[in-house]
């Protein structure tokens, strides 16, 4: 096993990878800025590998599902990280989301993995504050959601004491001292090697944070996912209000939040629950996924001291706990195979 | 006259009371502690005595137009504020609003004040970027704008080389040692003078600020206002963008930024605006104007030793250079009449 380990990228994979390392016996130094662009900062929270799964990305639900099953003790030994358990609502307003939603529902039965049906009826049952233009969906168990934020803040408090030292600044893997460098620098990881320039490409999303002000309607106990005129949208119950998200931008790091982004999120996220007009915007922010070209992380050597962990694009925050242990397995390696 | 005089309120009218006083002579200190919801930082910029008319308000009007002919002077005393002196263009989306602007037309008509109706292609000529919907409008000469921001850093300034003190904080006329208290805190107004108590009422507002990014078009030359669906609204452009306004609550002080009146503002400014999908949002932010019961300003004594200079609702700007002569009219004659 190597002794001292630099991971560049203090985002919840970086994190996630110094905790456990650092656990294990070895000297880890984190080099972040703390940049508040980054994808797991500007996240919407959702642990939802059965939701977001789609025809094709079977591999993707495997992994994600073997990272979700690592979550709940993950979550316990970090203590609060807001983590909910009500599973996810997705929901269907014409009569294209109702087949988005079959194709959805067809898929994961192939996978052995049910889900229950419900009309518009059923759906206000459970959730009062869903609009009336909401004409059935899905009840997804299993998925979790958590506080991204709470997250890296515990993450942080758990790297620092298992040891881990904390550079804060971004550096490059020719600019630190280790035996093993392990790139964890998100949609900005394309920069530090090569091998992962043509890979990895940054996927701006926006997000807004609401907060329900005297008199208004109680944020959804679940996660609502919806499409509206074709555009996806997810409302993420907090403790302390609502994440709505996200859009999705092929735009390099352009870091402006903007009107049309914002304006479809809240158009969307009304249209689901309409008594968030009442709420408080607190925040509009934009930031940056690792985009890969199959939706799925690079996760192994890229030469002989430098170890890849990234490009988990909308799954970094779900995929954390097993990138972690992957990250540890390849180190007891020692090495590139 | 007397000698020294404590300012309570540092927002345009406080500070351009404070500046015009000191340089009369007097011993000016400025209470404030720069409040990020007073009515002069969370504000269009407008000076539009004409295009804010309205039958039933001549005096207001009146006394509008007088402060609009003193502002050209003292703005080029104050240096960089922004100044813009392109008119505004008030566009109808539909037969309501078409009647609208007639009643307004005709009003102005009766005043001596001639406007141009336009047509849409006439309004599209002058400012390429007005949308499909707008239908006709009127130029209205006259008005001027300004940048709100700059110009309260300017008064700063300007009363600083005037020798004004400031004391970072809030002050009541019983804490503060002076000749004569002047009450120019804006909506808070209320609470220094039992007098006041009844007659001045807080009146939220919301703005957004927007700026173009690469590839975007540019903003209009001139400040455009509308009314959308009932709603009133401006786009006034600034030297780095656009602020788009105004929200209008009667719900106290409370300081939220509410997920309704940004959805609004975005939809009503693209509907006038349609580029502005590419702008950034750069600030969403909720303020407070003074409101009166008849929309006019207080100023005056209310008793010996304390002077009211408030109650400017949306005309604080505007209003602000008459209100420092009328404040020092007052202050010359030594005291309640």
């Amino acid at each position: 096993m190597v002794s001292r380990v630099a991971v560049l990228g203090g985002g919840v994979i970086g994190l996630s990878v110094a905790w456990r390392v650092a656990s294990s016996g070895c000297a880890v130094t984190v080099f972040d800025d703390e940049c508040r662009t980054a994808g797991s900062w500007v996240a919407g929270g959702m642990l939802a590998p059965v939701t977001e799964s789609w025809p094709g990305e079977e591999e993707l639900l495997e992994l994600g599902s073997r990272s979700l099953a690592l979550w709940p003790e993950f979550a316990r030994e970090l203590g609060d990280v807001g983590l909910r358990t009500d599973g996810t609502l997705a929901v269907a307003l014409d009569s294209a989301d109702v087949g988005v939603l079959d194709v959805l529902a067809e898929h994961l039965r192939g996978l052995g993995r049910e889900t229950d049906r419900l009309t518009g009826r059923e759906l206000r049952a459970l959730e009062p504050g869903l609009g009336p233009r909401v004409r059935g969906g899905l009840s997804v168990p299993g998925d979790l959601a958590l506080d991204n934020r709470a997250l890296l803040s515990a993450l942080r408090k758990a790297c620092a004491a298992a040891g881990v030292a904390f550079e804060p600044r971004r550096a490059t893997p020719s600019t630190v001292d280790a035996d093993v460098v392990v790139i964890a620098a998100g949609a900005w990881s394309g920069d530090l090697h090569p091998a992962l320039k043509p890979v990895i490409r940054p996927v701006k999303g926006e997000i807004l944070r609401l907060a329900p002000r005297r008199g208004s309607l109680p944020p959804p106990t679940r996660t609502v996912r919806a499409h509206v005129e074709g555009r996806p949208v997810y409302l993420v119950p907090k403790e302390d209000g609502l994440v709505v998200g996200a859009t999705q931008y092929e735009a390099g790091f352009d870091p402006a939040v903007t009107v049309g982004g914002v304006r479809d999120l809240l158009r969307d996220a009304e249209v689901v629950l309409p008594g968030i007009a009442e709420y408080e915007l607190v925040e509009s922010a934009a930031g940056f996924r690792a985009g890969s070209p199959d939706n799925a992380p690079v996760i192994g050597w890229l030469e002989p001291g430098v170890l890849a962990a990234t490009g988990h694009h909308r799954n970094g925050l779900l995929l954390a706990p097993i990138t972690a242990e992957m990250v540890l397995e390849l180190l007891r390696g020692g090495g590139p195979r």
